[in-house]
């Protein structure tokens, strides 16, 4: 699309290190995307997501629909301002959610009906409405609208979802409200069936995408199957396009499927954990909730460099048995500078070509338990 | 106490405006302090705190005592460090909320013992042991550990609970850990007694402490007998100490009683109601929830000068609506933001000799119903 780029400026193996363009910002990848659902990244002000490094949020197409309203929302002059964060928005196109949060799902050639998890009100959602949202929402990036199906399915349920998938990728694209700086990804599906991933990669492909999503995965297949599947499908992608890796995952997760050419990731699990004290850092996981840290007046993350890394232990300890938001607030921006930090090291590793080296360096701080 | 001062820079009427100097910093008066019950002003960064223009906070020493501990605070550091509140801290003695929070009380000459509500684990409290833990907590105004009696309560009862209160009121100076900068303020009891009133304000005057509490008020008694037991209490305080009217109040309920001579106040109320939705603004109050406030993309409050104020309620009511955390911490900034801007526009107001009339223009405002 115009004003949207992609360009490759180091390659180390598979992995790649880039820069997305699109009209409200560039997103240096590979990249992570903080997940912003109803329309506010969970504890946390926009000014200080900007401030862990974040450059592009994920914004959930089903939530907004619901609550307060994609019309609304167009009305109070989208979701930018809305929300106040001037950068990139990815939305994803509500599929994923419909599978996963609605009731009384039907799906049919035309799309998918449901009844709302909060009101149990009706709705449709087909390709054409899903990017209609999208362009209400005003994001920077659309996602077509996909079928996901649970983890494990049969070859042919597998085959007939991604069928489907396919032709409403078509119609996704044919109903894109196309605008300078905006892109359209597509959404690779065919559960862990290699040659139904290929025949997906290459289909779409074919059409044309801005981007190009791994889809269904991070279901509970496993991390092997998971990695195996993401080899296969990269292989069928146009090289100079971005991939993105749906609703993944945890710093090894990401390490491991950068090392296998994936650009771009979006994961619950950095704001989730934050508000139940699981803390991420350069030593591993921590559950600030046990009693050993009552007493533990040193920082959250020894190595990290954010302001809530340098938290005490304790006064996180405190926080979350006084069951204080505060604690939630800093524990998610330590979350989310974490992950931002990985980020920055492994773009900084593909470009000086010892990705391998890195990775292997970080999982040896991660097996620390929080031990300088 | 040595590097403490209070020092009173003009009057109107009976209010009066002045600076009260302590260890870690100055406050102008009248001064609104948030409350800061288990370590934290709930949902707000203690750099946001600062930044609404609060020059000290209000701590809990019941809730400290229990959880994270005294000795364990004082090993830590003190509180200011665990929290990262530089800045000046009163601690109240615990009196109030042994009455309304814990279990089996039972109150004795020489102190209280009661349950924590948190375990059910048994604690002493005496004058000399709340001394004890506000000198490890480390706060720079102590408060003496008073009897607090709930509303209404018989002339008699008032008057066992005022006498039992002096009583640890002299034993609570003799025990104060006097530091340089540490402040120690007594409190007047006595109900809505005038003549107890009298008799506890003089019998402390004749102690002497550094600042001068009027307790046992906003318990249910109602605005005017508020207002009236204030009237007769100020007048047998020290004109050269300050008065600080312990948990008032609304903004209403606190620029009457700034008029009648007081010059501190701490109460839950704009955290705890920004944390429902609920908003002070100069335009009155607004319950954000409310469905009128769905397609309003007015600022909160368009005289208010804070970030948070800037919000539009359309966004306030959708975080509230969608239960985002994002909404209790923008809420809670912008109540507190308000509460400040109320005590700057006080302090100005005796500045300057007319604050009956910037009361009266501020109660015009607040009639407004959020209408600009």
């Amino acid at each position: 699309m115009t004003g949207v780029g992609f360009s490759l400026t180091a390659r180390d193996g598979a992995a790649r290190a880039g820069v997305l363009r699109l009209g409200r910002g560039t997103v240096p990848t590979p990249a992570f995307m903080p997940v912003g659902t109803a329309g506010a990244v969970k504890a946390m002000f926009p000014a200080d997501v900007r401030a862990t490094g974040c450059d592009i949020i994920l914004a959930n197409t089903y939530h907004l629909m619901l609550r307060p309203g994609a019309e609304r929302l167009a009305r109070l002059g989208g979701l930018h301002k809305f929300m106040d964060w001037p950068h990139p928005i990815l939305t994803d196109s509500g599929g994923f959610q419909v599978m996963s949060l609605a009731s009384l799902r039907k799906i049919t050639e035309q799309g998918v009906t449901f009844r709302s998890h909060i009101d149990g009100s009706e709705h449709a959602l087909g390709p054409e409405r899903a990017m209609e949202i999208q362009h209400l929402i005003g994001s920077d990036i659309h996602m077509v609208l996909d079928e996901c199906i649970p983890w494990p399915a049969g070859k042919d349920e597998a085959e007939r979802a991604m069928e489907l998938s396919l032709r409403w990728a078509g119609r996704s694209k044919a109903a894109f409200a196309a605008e300078p700086g905006r892109a359209l990804f597509a959404i690779v599906q065919g559960g862990t069936y290699k040659d139904l991933r290929r025949r997906s990669a290459e289909a779409l492909a074919g059409l044309g995408f801005d981007g190009y999503a791994v889809g269904g995965l991070a279901v509970g297949e496993g991390q092997q199957l998971m990695l195996e599947t993401i080899e296969e499908t990269v292989q069928h992608l146009p090289h100079a396009a971005p991939r993105y890796l749906m609703g993944v995952g945890t710093p090894e997760d990401i390490a491991h499927a950068v090392a296998r050419g994936i650009d771009m990731f979006d994961c619950v699990l950095p704001t989730r954990s934050g508000r139940h004290g699981q803390a991420f850092t350069h030593l591993g996981r921590l559950n600030l909730t046990n009693a050993r840290f009552a007493d533990d007046d040193r920082p959250l993350d020894p190595e990290g460099r954010s302001a809530a890394a340098r938290v005490s232990r304790a006064y996180y300890h405190h926080l979350f048995r006084a069951g204080e938001i505060l604690g939630m607030m800093h524990l998610t921006a330590a979350n989310l500078a974490y992950y931002q930090e990985l980020m920055a090291e492994l773009r900084a590793a593909i470009a000086a070509g010892r990705l391998a080296g890195v990775i292997s360096g970080l999982r040896e701080g991660w097996a620390r338990g929080g031990e300088g």
